[in-house]
């Protein structure tokens, strides 16, 4: 789910080769493109100006517009799925190892895009352009901050769909994503059900249960503890990037099974020499790694959109109907419902019981298990295993 | 492991009726006990003058000394494993369901015990007696701080085997203790393997693994957010309870299985007519509860303890020896093991693993599941259901 635990990863020389598979041989390079739409108005009733968000794309639109594919991105995500934008790159966007010429979604027969999320948690990072919190308002020519409107999975989807619409796009062959990427696929579904011709969503439910709406408040809480936050108001100012930081970690141990935990770091101390017994500041290897972490991906990231993107998740139930049995029900894509036995953020209890309320409502549903110790991760970073799955899903 | 869970359990009317059956009929009155030191060392080689911890009884310690049992408290726990202190308190010692007159621990045959920890969490509890950073240094009378020494689960046994000597007690018939108190119940088997006849770890592991090592330093981490924490020199200052109300928020949450999250608060907002779309300031019921609990809890609680008790826990490996299977074999003890498997704090594999190491290394090990959707608190809130398996491993 998490890009910044790549930098986890590469700290415990643990990334997966199936992981960088993607950067060998021919590169396929992108660019990011800016979407801007004089003004969008958010299902809170707020008309916002000048909104603008980044995208990319992946292969060539064909004339009668009907090769393409939509991928929608998690938490901590961009519309950076695969691909670099240079040779040099370190490694190629997230879902390279399934996206790309004779890949499971085939360049060379689809048009792949994917679009950066409204208040986007990488609003410092150059290559993901968002508008948030962090944006200036047109009206006052400061950043919103916490006067922003609270935004839904609903409202990304919508600031797509327009773009779709500005592509001539009138259907897609797939909607996928992870995580949050995935709570888009169910909302695409069940929105422009005639819109959607599959949907693919990995490790995510159809709603935010009571056990991720808490999560998601344990991990935005370290933001507001520290005093830089300000009630969101520290633009020009020193920015809360230790509580940032401190979310980020909680994210992405959480992200992470216990057995990745303990069969990478085992009981092994940060330092040589430093024993953990002998101070408050010598730590285990864990802790500092996830330390190193959190603080790695604050840089590029920012605290209010980290808040707004956890109620946005917190908020969603598929469809906007009463309840997810009425909203699963008027999707009908068939689904290819992709998870990890063990996610700890949506764990497979969950999985199963959106799986069944699928089927209830009529919609054809394939479920899939992926390998792994990476737990929510592994719907990120292990989804080369599931390459034939997806094939066969994308040639029924 | 979590006391102060009883107050999100209240909040959400959820008590389990096991969990309150021993207030029921006769109550066992008992009283706070002080065991004062006028030195106690540290593992770490430090002296410290006049150490005084709390303590309690239930039943009566016979004339050759030969029917004693110690209960090891939890993380944020206290000797108050049963009975009441008054006819009218709200609710008894936690392990009341199974310890008490004709129980499974039953106290018309056996003396049992139990010992506030050194830094225990309930500083500010009038219920607790302790030492830690919150005491005065009779050499500088000032509280500790960050200065009181680094203290490990080896401490807190000999604490108990400094309490046990002072009573004659040459050898329990029983060590047993829930999550940091089966931390202890391992220890006490490895450390001093003549003086326990069985061991009863729950809900524990023989170490500390990495992924534990890791929660501790998320659980922790909000305590230091809070600038008032000042590098924990906070005594007669303001104390920083809103990172400590955080941090046990974290706790409350993790040693809880998904399924009581669900089943309890599904997606009801806190307040009627607050829909949580239309402000950051409008929660989910989940969250509003989870925060109430924290804050009760930081109330009688210590930062600075939790800190010092984080690290305790982070330090585990039974017996002290070069690795856990070393440590493992010097237990003699049979060992009655009993853990959740919707544990998210101690998870079943690592007590799968525990219990391997133990028989390799020639203890005789029974190994019980709990049932319930608590998780990690159900080897605090329903262990009468394992009653009969107490009583007849007592009775080998």
């Amino acid at each position: 789910m998490f890009r910044f635990a790549r930098s986890v990863a590469l700290a415990a020389a643990l990334v997966s080769s199936t992981f960088l598979a993607g950067a060998s041989a021919q590169t396929m390079l992108t660019e990011k493109k800016t979407f801007e739409m004089p003004s969008f108005t958010t299902q809170s009733g707020r008309a916002l100006k000048s909104v603008k968000v980044g995208w990319e794309s992946y292969g060539t639109l064909n004339a009668d517009k009907s090769n393409a594919i939509l991928i929608c991105h998690f938490f901590s995500g961009s519309s950076h799925a695969a691909g670099k934008y240079k040779e040099t790159d370190a490694a190629p966007g997230y879902w390279d190892a399934i996206i790309g010429p004779g890949k499971a979604i085939d360049t060379n027969k689809y048009f792949v895009m994917s679009v950066d999320t409204l208040v986007n948690l990488g609003a410092n990072d150059p290559n993901v352009v968002t508008t948030g919190p962090a944006s200036i308002n047109p009206d006052t020519g400061k950043p919103y901050g916490m006067d922003f409107p609270i935004v839904q999975i609903g409202d990304f989807v919508e600031v797509q769909k327009k773009l779709a619409d500005s592509l001539g796009i009138k259907k897609f062959q797939l909607v996928a994503g992870a995580s949050m990427g995935g709570l888009q696929t169910y909302e695409w579904a069940a929105r422009y059900p005639d819109m959607v011709a599959r949907a693919m969503p990995v490790i995510s439910f159809g709603e935010a249960d009571a056990n991720l709406i808490a999560w998601l408040d344990i991990w935005a809480s370290p933001i507001k503890l520290d005093p830089n936050w300000n009630g969101g108001d520290y633009y020009g100012k020193t920015p809360p990037n230790a509580g940032l930081a401190s979310a980020l970690k909680v994210v992405t141990l959480h992200a992470q099974h216990w057995d990745w935990a303990n069969k990478t770091f085992g009981r092994k101390w940060a330092k040589e020499g430093e024993n953990p017994a002998n101070g408050h500041d010598k730590r285990f290897l864990i802790e500092q790694t996830l330390d190193n972490a959190g603080a790695a991906r604050a840089k590029t990231s920012d605290a209010n959109h980290f808040l707004y993107l956890a109620k946005a998740n917190q908020l969603f139930v598929a469809g906007g109907a009463g309840s997810l049995e009425e909203g699963l029900k008027k999707i009908k894509a068939p689904v290819l419902l992709i998870h990890s036995p063990k996610d700890l953020v949506f764990p497979p209890g969950g999985v199963d019981d959106t799986a069944a309320k699928l089927k209830a409502g009529g919609a054809s549903v394939e479920q899939i298990q992926l390998k792994g110790d990476r737990g929510h991760l592994d719907g990120v970073l292990s989804m080369k295993q599931v390459e034939e799955n997806i094939r066969s899903f994308l040639a029924k």
